[in-house]
């Protein structure tokens, strides 16, 4: 990463130094693994601790903080320090992806129709009658099928590959070697063998959602998959043909939605959750990691556990007995003697 | 998609016209779901009350089908209206697949032998020595190992790498992002660390057979991993070296078969099922979602649920009991203390 | 693979030959599966019997072998026929993997630097910064991000995706489709939104990793996560930001590993565990298919299975209590009837 020097970052973060306004760092730390030539920042009081010993070069810290010990890292002092850091991360990002230019190795088709201030890298191919818009990155090796629509400022990482027909919001981030409108996994048995069922749908992703790595979402048989604003995916994630996702909803690695399934608004999904086809879960359920769905969610904001599974609490209950089951077993092997002993 | 008329329509189908032949549609659609300019069909008497209001333009209905009051659908008689759309969903699917020719874009070894009538898309690797069939469709972005053999009429999406010396069937579909003859996961322990076994069998894979996005299926450590004639794979799934899928099974999204496992013909394996390695597992098996399979299984056609998994009605009834565990110890508590008084 | 004869073979494994020296092989078999044309061996005493009866060209056999029936196939004599025969198979996976030289259809950036005695394949890309080892082999299709380095002696099979800044050490294998780098899932919820915090951290691979296909390598927030020196992954992993995975641990299939938890030295987890952020995991720790980790483990060498995971061999009884729960059921309602017929 470049140097900068305490200075630039005040006046990035419109906040007053304490200590040496020369003083550079490169990089990012906490407080507690701070080196030279580090920045770090303070916001949490039960971490003040960190602040006179740590090695970082310059410390972010509250307008309130005042230190009570010498201390050798370069204070800069704002409203909200861990506010402030995350600005620093993300203008660190934005360096980090900070790609323009269309690629004289890709291939765009005649028909595609591109917006303006694009990254387009290397090997990536764009088909007949896409749609691009604004400000999209796209980087190398990406596959963009036929008739597929990318939204302004959306960011398309190395090698995902988009099937045709399908339309990508704005604002949105999918992650490396994601795949989106492979075929539904439905077959109509027939005399023995498996008829494959054409799958003509696609998928729908709404506006600022964040796909992980290594995920495949099937487009529809009829219709749409579709993801609504606002969801955030994990990597390794699995949806089938016709699921719904609602908005801002959550789901964490590895797990799976199967066809058809309709998932409400602010959800979370642990990892590797799997539900089966044809729910309606209602909003704000939380599915615990490793869970399993087998029926509709119809109360709201509801906790499960267990594969199949029920209530949380329940559950945990349940499992305490399961741990003991060797004790409680020993009960009643005892009352069973007992009463054998007084038959006889 | 293209716009088309009633009238083409019931030629494609061999039908019969009632109502507008002129008027057009451009997508399919369900009943329920129907809109103007949307194809649509009846089939199951459950939806008959939905013809009296779909705004489909066109609906396809059993010769059988005599409506009994207005309908503003324009219907297309047939046989059987269920085929018939199925037949209408593989029509356009072909279209959506509609591909043809080899791109200046890619790279096919001189010692390749390729068929006639093939897709090959942009930044396609074919390595030494490979034989591509006739009739092939290969999307860009693609790498086939050396010695590599893709049959006829196979279709291979994006992003697909397959190593070398691996055999792919007639009328197969691979979908994105799949790897085939990765590496088994092998090694030998030797003074504290592990030494790599090579892996110099293949992976071969029979005629008919589709694959999901963004599966693994490794390579054999000798001989080869074996997918036979007319399997189906979900999304996500995980083969390991020597594993053989018996003839059209079928195995849904995220589940794994570890090592040198046997599974028979016809049987279905759930979402997010694990098999450990050198089992064998009945022709007819099915199980259920998120079990795990310890065991060989030697009698057909029987069901398995848990983890480790067994017969599932059994297993249904303990979990039954499992959910109620804090009643029983209710029961028991109530036993002991009745028991004691009476001691006492 | 290519015709070699007993005679060259004799050579490369310094052993003598016992029939004909001129008989030649093109592939290796096991004993049980050899048929003309094939090379296998003998080494566990239990597999004797098969040698009176392998179609195998050649078999290698223990200095200390004396057949005591006839053969047919030609033996070849050295002093662990075990080694002998992996030494061979190592011979093979050489053959097959020797590629060489640097595509003039990839991207290498200018400011990329880059050793000697490499393969780079076609439609990779190498980005501004980046340095590649000696010896190194990338295969096609694969993206390396900026900055990010590649030790000496590595292979990336095709489609890997490498994001900037990470360190891929000495001697590693990563497997085709494997992404690394990518954003870890963090986010923070603001007014019903949830804001994504930007992820500026890498990924450090260090030296004898070997990582299976499709897997998905998030990088750290701050700072990085880590894969030690020996550890060997399987297909379809996850690893979550900030993870830490300890020297020569083993991953197998389809496992995850959530944000921050560390993972001690020689632990081995089986096929789709799962394991959540912010734990501790002592070295050596074993943990069983299928489990789920809800706790820290402190203790060292202990084994664990369920969801959530205790010691496994307390689960195993409880696990066969909760098969029999029916029976257990029966017991308890006997009692009941008991006293209660006692109270009447």
């Amino acid at each position: 990463m470049m140097e900068i020097s305490a200075r630039q970052i005040a006046e990035i973060l419109n906040g007053t130094i304490e200590g040496d306004p020369d003083v550079k760092v490169n990089h990012l730390s906490k407080i507690e693994e701070g080196v030279e030539g580090s920045i770090s920042f303070l916001s949490n009081p039960l971490y003040t601790h960190y602040i006179y010993s740590t090695q970082a070069s310059i410390t972010i810290v509250n307008n309130d903080f005042y230190p009570t010990q010498p201390i050798s890292s370069t204070l800069i002092k704002v409203e909200k320090a861990e506010m402030a850091f995350a600005k620093l991360l993300e203008f660190y990002n934005q360096i980090k992806n900070n790609k323009s230019g269309i690629s004289e190795k890709c291939t765009i088709s005649k028909s595609a129709k591109i917006g303006t201030n694009l990254y387009i890298g290397d090997f990536t191919f764009i088909g007949d009658n896409a749609k691009i818009g604004d400000n999209v990155k796209i980087y190398p090796q990406v596959y963009i099928g036929d008739n597929s629509v990318i939204g302004d400022n959306t960011t398309i990482f190395a090698g995902v590959k988009i099937y045709s027909d399908n339309l990508i919001g704005k604002d949105c981030i999918i992650h490396a070697g994601t795949i989106i409108g492979s075929d539904g996994f439905r077959f109509a048995p027939q005399n023995g063998e498996n008829l494959k069922i054409a799958q003509i749908g696609n998928v729908i992703i709404e506006d600022d959602v964040e796909i992980g790595a290594n995920c495949a979402i099937d487009r529809a048989t009829l219709g749409s998959t579709i993801i609504r604003k606002g969801v955030k995916f994990d990597n390794l994630i699995h949806i089938a043909h016709n699921v719904e996702v609602g908005e801002y909803s959550f789901i964490a690695a590895n797990s799976i939605i199967a066809g058809s399934t309709k998932i409400g608004k602010n959800c979370m999904l642990a990892g590797q959750v799997g539900i089966i086809g044809h729910l309606t879960i209602a909003d704000g359920t939380i599915i615990a990691a490793q869970s399993g769905i087998s029926k509709s969610i119809k109360k709201t904001n509801e906790t499960f556990m267990g594969s199949p599974a029920f209530e949380i609490n329940d559950y945990r209950k349940s499992y305490i007995h399961f741990k003991n089951f060797s004790k409680i077993l020993e009960r009643l092997d005892k009352l069973e003697k007992e009463l054998n002993q007084r038959n006889s």
